[in-house]
């Protein structure tokens, strides 16, 4: 089998990455060096591919669509560098928890781009939104109305809200990630009378302001035809809200969700296809119902940090089964990216210190971790590894880090970026000390 | 529907679990009193039932075989706290990873009693066990042996090792684990010949000395006939390798993973059955291959800390979806317990501040995290519960712990000691200091 070209190889790796002296290269740094200096596993994130990422999404929008938000989701995962770049490129920021807001803040993040989601957000993250001046709470359920209206006359606010809605809306994913169906823990379901009653609940609560509505389908998504439905229904909704309740519906929000390739086989939609589909379904429905186009946000998380991240790990034990076939394990695993386990997600990999060999050899990328279902990659075709070889892993910017646990007692990786030539480590390994910070003695 | 009847209730929680006052107590102490100093999740242990696990399976196994060392599964949670008390009780340990070793050390935990396991060792983790003086470094593939046997030499040491083996049994379990089949990624294979050649290669090794075998099947596994097949393999493993290798069989180790009960309708084994089991196979399989017994050495993980504990969440949002039923929201999830999502694990829950209320209403208990994979019980019949309520969820003592990640930058909950009227908090919840604690600014 001749080894695939160069081209193919690199192209689910972000835009940096090179082939050079049989080594393999992010952002014009050897990633063998890198190893050498921060050790594995290692996070990479390739600054270029993420601020291309950023730019393209926005610019796909911004000609095609008069206003956007582009909030950031950051459950995919956020740090405060992460936080820096995003308010440096002008993004908003979709946050989900107190630790996100704190994050956000301290980061200096506009909070006036900061939406603040959750189906159970707690008491002290709805006061802690209104302390820091969140852009949007995004109200979930019913006993939100109330709760928040109260908080925020007690500090004599006035609370821009969207309404989330399940518009009942089945994508194809991972059963997990379905968010937008009838029977979704997220959002007020659309059918029936209870997101008609939220909204006259909201328009009835003087320290409330409802902005507009947003509904979520989510996540890795390839297919475009439920994102038509999904702003179809939205609008369909505030048209029918702006009827019956007199709210003029000033912004949209369809959610985020698409997917990105993890595999050469995967064949997710451009930022183009999705700017498309997205825009022209609001401009058509917006024009039926006869609405002023509304503010459109959207909430990418993993098509804006997917690509650009990079996990490397060093080989270690290597083990033939006779009738199964070679395990190679590496120094990381489920602990690292519990992705494979969870979602039965698919990875590939790269040998970074000999990207030159061909892949002669069919092996199963195992953890170190003491599970049989910590198996990062099942069958790799790969040139023979070796103990000491460097694996790296495309694809895992999204949701690998911020699901990391200290399983088996594990360090969490440390993590770098790279950028024309220099590695500027953004989060350090962590350390015993770190493992143990809680334990009382 | 007449509610349940007090001892089918309370029969997976701890054994100290009692109503009193509408409430439900644990190790003396109100979890209505608890919630409300430490706050919520909160992980409770038990530590009557804890310690009455160590004791029960000690004696279980003593009174049917001269020699046994019970070495505990650290992976199934382990902290300073809980390795002292393994000590007290005169337990071993069983660690996978220089965290453990650690733990374990800093404890003062005798290091002659832990054993290293593990696929894919790393160098510094066979050289910390070498200078810890770590009993028994179990090894798992044949490029451990020349570098430990190297690095053994290095110190002037000699290395007692196991021998871990795929026996090729195949235990009814989650696949994710498995561990004792002949493709597992764990132990060297019995068939063929890779097992005896690597018997010869330790025995001569001459700074490694060979002290017997280990083979381990899998974990939450029901049936005891798997066990009985693996002791059988071993024994006949280790009298073939007597006769061919000259080598005495000193120890031998068929692993652990004896099922607990997590909802009423599970059927493990009792303690005594497994130890009626184990015993007899051993003694018989000994007996017909003409060994002398070996010591027998067990690695119980869930049966001895999954009863014990018991994590308590706050009731928030709730959700009537039409068609579906309703949603109560609890301020934890797969953050703090991954199993349901990672395993499909089953779980129950009781509402602590209304212990004596009838369970009228099926409701899905969904966690806080935004993702819909986020439900801890799919349909929990218990009283209707409303926001601010107590659930308790039994048999999380295993598992949850060591898995818990920071998702949605979560803080992991505190963990708490109750034993006879008092609470000692064992592990502080948390900050968002710790959140960011290795960000580089």
């Amino acid at each position: 089998m001749a080894p695939p070209s160069s081209d193919d190889d690199l192209s689910i790796f972000p835009a940096t990455a090179r082939r050079l002296n049989g080594h393999l290269w992010l952002g014009g740094l050897d990633l063998v060096d890198l190893a050498r200096e921060y050790g594995t596993p290692l996070h990479i994130f390739d600054e270029a591919t993420l601020v291309d990422a950023m730019r393209s999404f926005r610019q796909a929008f911004a000609t095609r669509y008069p206003s956007v938000l582009l909030a950031y989701a950051a459950k995919a995962f956020i740090n405060p560098w992460l936080a820096r770049l995003l308010a440096r490129e002008g993004l908003g920021m979709d946050v989900v928890s107190a630790g996100e807001m704190a994050v956000a803040h301290d980061a200096g993040f506009p909070m006036e781009r900061v939406h603040l989601h959750g189906n159970n957000k707690l008491q002290a993250e709805l006061e802690m939104a209104l302390e820091l001046g969140v852009g949007r709470v995004v109200i979930d359920n019913a006993g939100e109305i109330g709760q928040l209206n109260q908080l925020a006359s007690a500090r004599g606010l006035v609370a821009p809200v969207l309404l989330r809605v399940a518009p009942g809306v089945e994508a194809h994913t991972h059963q997990y990630l379905q968010t937008g169906g009838h029977y979704s823990k997220f959002g007020i379901p659309l059918q029936g009378e209870q997101a008609s009653r939220a909204v006259r609940e909201i328009v009835a609560s003087s320290s409330l302001r409802l902005v507009g509505y947003h509904a979520h389908i989510g996540s890795q998504i390839f297919d475009l035809l439920p994102y038509r439905d999904n702003v179809a229904r939205l609008v369909e909704f505030a048209a029918d809200m702006r009827q019956q309740c007199g709210v003029e519906p000033l912004e949209l929000s369809p959610g985020g969700g698409w997917g990105i390739q993890h595999t050469p086989e995967e064949d997710p939609p451009s930022v183009e296809d999705v700017a498309i589909a997205i825009t022209n379904a609001l401009q058509r429905a917006a024009s039926a119902h006869g609405l002023p186009l509304p503010r459109l946000i959207l909430e990418p998380g993993r098509s804006i940090v997917g690509r650009a991240g990079v996990t490397l790990y060093t080989v270690g034990s290597i083990k033939d089964v006779p009738g199964f076939g070679t395990y190679a394990a590496v120094d990381g695993g489920m602990a690292d990216n519990i992705r494979p386990a969870l979602y039965q997600a698919s990875y590939t990999a790269m040998v970074a210190n000999r990207v030159d060999e061909e892949a002669t050899a069919t092996q199963t990328i195992a953890g170190k971790y003491c599970e049989t279902g910590d198996i990062l990659i099942p069958r790799a075709r790969l040139p023979r590894l070796r103990t000491g070889d460097l694996l790296a892993v495309p694809a895992t910017g999204a949701y690998a880090i911020p699901m990391a646990s200290n399983y088996n007692l594990a360090l969490k990786p440390a993590i770098v970026a790279v950028l024309d030539g220099r590695a500027v480590l953004v989060r350090r390994r962590q350390t015993y000390a770190d493992l143990v910070a809680c334990e009382v003695r």
